[in-house]
């Protein structure tokens, strides 16, 4: 077979002064920023639907892309010829992870042995390509929302032998996982919701959703398996509303059901904005919440309203994002997952190329940024100075629960309190934070 | 004193056949709907804010409704002439109920002391007036949002002593609230948000949060309150975020300080939509998580992205609401509060009473309309056909845990589960309800 | 070859007693409303493509409906028992026009010559078929987005041949449409736009686009078609950003090519909202320019940022918008297209009637209940009497320019203005319309 | 009188090795970047309205700023106050222009003879101010929207003494504009707009909208007045709908009434995005059709449906807005006008200066970052060689007019054409900006 991307042989570390645009300029994988690699920072994945399953397709245009392992979409050989060109890219691209639903890898076959039989074969040849390229997986996943047969949700379908055909998709996926060893288990919920209230019972849908998920907590125990297990939360599309809104929807979801110490979320950056939420908020909340896992690391268009998964290359809003990652600890098992598609017209395949080192070099900047903010980290100290009032002996009785309100109420009519607002410095703040940016 | 509505004595019930603007059409409170009469089951309160406090300014544009009781804003004599001109509106529209904000009522002062007697004085006045009208009080609530001082939040602020000068206020007003009979207590935080993540701490102030509402429910058993505690979610405006963003996210956080059996949520209309959601979904979400309360009857504007509080005119969407809301056992203390703004332009008095007729008359007219879908349930009746698989011993077994993810997929392999979807029917089931709306 | 749809010979004019949901409740074709038809004043249309070219798949998911007819869907065949089902419901739905694009009825072929061999041939089925039945063409267009040549757009690309190209389609779609008794020719330019600014000559892709409509003019005239054309605005989707955004913005690209007198505007109701206005907004807006040309009926999802194309149900809503097309005069060539989609679970062949049925009775509830605004016309009688002063000296000597702006200031000032505003009566005027929807 | 400003004297250039944060880091005014000074190409001005007589009060919320002279609000004395105030700041701040409404700088009287009183009173003010400082005009406006006049609209409002109020209001401000040497004069139809269609005559109020232009322009004429006059684009808020919607919608009205050589537009850039547009497409846009005048430059909230008017910090928006700029030729007689708010919690006088400083800092940034892409304009190479095919043969007979669309057509099939399309590298260009940004 020949190479689908000949004109590289890996993308290596060049930096800023390079004029080879199929180089990196600031991704420089051993290069130690606080104390880790670049590498260990950002654990970049690429992913394997939209680079190798997706043919330019949209819902107004036919595929442009034309790629050739495409054409016999339904057999096992078009699979390994994709798993081909799959893993020449992650090598080349040198993306140290990737991430797959079932079936991207292997055709969904015409029943449910033929899904299990497809699957298991290509694992093995996931398995054989692992070892040979040393590429990791970060997650994997079950795909519960293409099949005709998820029309109407999955774990919440009105219908239990599609919630079971769903539960067996997730046990081979988990298994699947695990034996390649992913660093974590991803559950979107593409169907999970309602296209009519007037056909769907919020209530009924909601516990067969708790259920399932305590079925996949079960099952990760069960089998050993020592990674994460993600919600990624999205409002809607494809449905009306989808259950796993946002980050905040999700923890009242886990919380109802026992589950807050069991799953993280998977937070993708354009799910974020059609949820009304800037990527920047979805990220602070998740780990304010406890439940910060992983990325897609995607933009959506500021003006469409749909998930365009565009790469991500705005470097002030991913510095910000960095410095909360960081702020928090870092990636433990997650990482930045590309979780984007090619424009259209974009249909050379060094565009695929190109696409990708473009999110990883702004991702790298990024974290150059954001240890620059923490060097000198003049946010946590305006933070630490504005709440200083908590560290004083009022504010920690009221922390500590020494107040009732009325003796609390007691207490400020007697000292007689009129406070006022000290200047909250955003606009200061913001001239800082790009002085870190630009200068 | 001369009346402020000249025009009419008492908006009355007199059909569709009248030519009479100032009469209702479809609200007769004595007419029984299900066997119960629409003032039972509407519930309706006018609000004190909009009506009466509001000048017609907006951001824009100075004040064009002059209200001659807002001459002298300040003093303890314009806010009698506030509380003649309400007390006649509330008698003269045929409401039932109002709600109001302790600085609707009472000048907030020029500090906690003349907070505290100014309210004090006009709580006596409101009872004297609500003892010779017959009019009650829906819910009472704290204005945290309004003075300078809570410009960084109330609860949330990082200044202890303005959550303290908020936890006067709200001892207060739940004081307040109980004396003169109020069925509900709402807290609205509208300043419990952020404008920048750049400084601000989200789980220092959800911690705050947490501690203020255990603190209300504490003061609510201490005081002997018996009316429901209701947190009222909004996503942004005036804050750029807002933590109680909506019924789900509040599920979330009550779940989180173990408040969910505590509070309730007053869902507001046009809240629902700045959020990305319906008002149906607003409403059915809550009721759906057991915590659905009370309601801020308003409509939005689909195209405008802030609240705009127009009276509620769609009795397509409202009959929806209804139907929720009879189907889950109606209004237990809360009701239809009309948190609605008359249109700028909107100067002569009578427009008050015509925009409160019209969204009672809309309500009313909803719930008939929602007792004709009730008696002939034929959503009901597709909901129960379209789940009807979760009641086979496969349903059941799976709901009752007596499935792993394993076994299940081991289950729905040995059967060879080839599931296929029935139609959803969603254009049927809309033919259906514009039959009983229309027909 | 057997029914589609067996269930139906036709679908007729029952009432609202009926319980057949197959069976019109409110759209008789022969009752008369102010002097002219229901037929008449409506004129439907069904649409091909989505009808029976779209097999249910979304963005996200496989082909849900199982058509036949799609099995081999690049050969004269199956374009053949497209036509035959097409027509089978074109007559059983009593839906008395239809529109399509020449890719829906013809296989697009693999070269220019083929296209055009394969669209001749198939317009010779439908002639047939037009004639056999005497479902006639509302309007035609071409397809100048859906294949990958268009990726870039037709008229905007930045390949001449690609202008070429489209230019080729639309000769053949608009002789097409004359020799089908086609009453409009419809231009839709789903990729006159742009994805990006960065590779986009804003200015070059203006003059390619007035020069191609200015050759769809002369080519009109040429052929001697006597029918409407229209520019179908839309502001997004499938592109970032597309040129004819709405109807304003269409009017401007008319007036700056000298083409105001030779296009009018198809609205569609899920582009008003796409663009930040309701359906009203561009209708009452095409009308005040005098552009207004026909309707694709359908609604959108408030929530949802993208087309969802779904049955047009809100009568209130249909209302305002009939008034304004009854005032404007109602259709000359135009009529409501159902431009809409099926739910992607609305899989029985029973759906697709229903759904018609539902948009065909909400928009004839929406003529009866106009017809009765109508003849009571306090909207138009509110307009005249809040205009009045222009009809004064001061009004139409300003309106005549006999002021300059220094004189009418002068006149102003020496008059010592000092106007007031009187109220708008918003509410009140809502309360109005809803009497007149729901008495 | 004392200085509100103590902690500056004048900021001044100290390049990004400061750490003074009341200096420029990047603007630099006499820096040369291609061949001009940053103060030439920048052209910055500062609002009176938002910086003077703003007192922080929002719409949920009492004013935070505690402005001094804003006490007397509504006499002379405290007009001259808040004049000594913006000067003050004009020179420290080192912004070479200002911009007012009438009303922002004198009190609105009580009459049309008060008004204009006051208002000559307080041009002498001014005169005397710019010559004493050195400040000059960018541009002066009336404010036609505030006083409840106006609710209804001014040009556009249903009667018309309120339109002869208007234009004297105008006839004042461009009388005052021209003796201030003001070298521009704005329109901002804040309320030229409608509420609700029931109500509004579209038709009417677009030809008084049109009368009223024609008006200004031939005063204009008549005064001498040699800058040019500036409509400003704004979709919604106040008015549920405003006429002047984007800069295209602005071009069809300038086209129908014949003033599209006579006004040019002012975009800012919240008003952009509020319409649906990015800031980049508004500018790139309006070059496009000829009438791209001036800037507000300030940035909105991506989640946040009103106008938030915050400073523009994103260098990387702000480049690409520069470039297209700099490639139209730059500033004639507009210039960058900072119409922006402080955040409401900003309450500190420095704040005002750092606020600007930063929003300058940004913009001589971009403007830097804009003249690089220039220098080695991959971007204009690009979109040469995208549309070489225009230079073709092919292409220039097509846009010359050579070809009916029948002979292309017949050219496209004799030739067999099959174009395809290349790749629009979106993704390449997109790493290649990057690199210019933050390399």
């Amino acid at each position: 077979m020949t190479a689908y991307f000949p004109n590289v042989d890996k993308v290596k570390y060049e930096g800023t002064s390079t004029n080879n645009p199929l180089a990196f300029r600031h991704y420089d994988p051993e290069q130690k920023i606080l104390g880790k690699s670049m590498a260990e920072h950002l654990r970049f994945a690429a992913c394997y639907w939209h680079n190798f399953c997706w043919d330019g397709a949209d819902i107004f245009g036919q595929p442009t892309f034309n790629r050739p392992w495409l054409a016999g979409e339904n057999d096992m050989q078009a699979a390994k010829a994709k798993a081909d060109v799959a893993f020449e890219f992650f090598e080349k691209s040198s993306i140290p992870y990737y991430c797959f639903h079932d079936t991207d890898v292997a055709p969904q076959g015409n029943s449910i042995d033929e899904y299990i039989n497809n699957f298991s074969e290509m694992v093995d040849v996931l398995e054989a390509k692992q070892a040979s390229s040393g590429v990791k997986l970060l997650w994997g996943t079950a795909n519960l929302f293409s099949h005709p047969r998820y029309a109407a949700g999955a774990a919440t379908s009105p219908d239990p032998e599609v919630f079971s055909f769903g539960a067996t998709q997730v046990v081979h996926a988990m298994n699947a996982t695990k034996r390649l060893g992913g660093e974590n288990y991803v559950l979107w919920g593409g169907r999970e919701g309602y296209e009519s209230l007037l056909n769907t019972d919020l209530r009924q849908e909601r516990e067969q959703f708790g259920r399932f998920m305590q079925m996949v907590v079960e099952h990760k125990y069960k089998i050993g398996f020592t990674g994460t297990l993600l919600i990624e939360p999205k409002p809607q599309e494809p449905t009306k509303h989808q259950y796993d809104y946002d980050s905040a929807t999700v923890y009242g979801f886990l919380k109802q059901f026992g589950l807050e110490n069991e799953f993280k979320v998977n937070i993708e950056a354009n799910h974020a904005t059609l949820a009304g939420h800037s990527f920047h908020h979805e990220i602070a909340t998740a780990i304010s919440l406890g439940i910060f896992g992983s990325v897609d690391a995607n933009r959506g268009d500021a003006q469409n309203g749909w998930d365009t998964d565009q790469f991500p290359m705005d470097v002030s809003e991913l510095t910000l994002v960095m410095y909360e990652i960081l702020k928090s600890g870092g990636f433990t098992t997650g990482g930045f997952n590309f979780d984007t598609k090619l424009r259209r017209q974009s249909t050379s395949p060094d565009d695929l190329l190109l696409a990708h080192i473009g999110g990883m070099d702004s991702l790298a900047l990024a974290l150059k940024k954001a240890a620059k903010l923490i060097e000198n980290d003049f946010l946590a100290e305006k933070i630490k100075q504005r709440y200083s009032g908590w560290n004083t002996d009022l504010g920690k009785q009221i922390s500590d629960g020494q107040f009732t309100l009325e003796s609390l109420a007691n207490h400020a009519t007697s000292k007689g309190f009129s406070p006022s607002i000290s200047s909250g410095q955003q606009e200061y703040l913001e001239n800082q934070v790009n002085g870190v940016l630009f200068d």
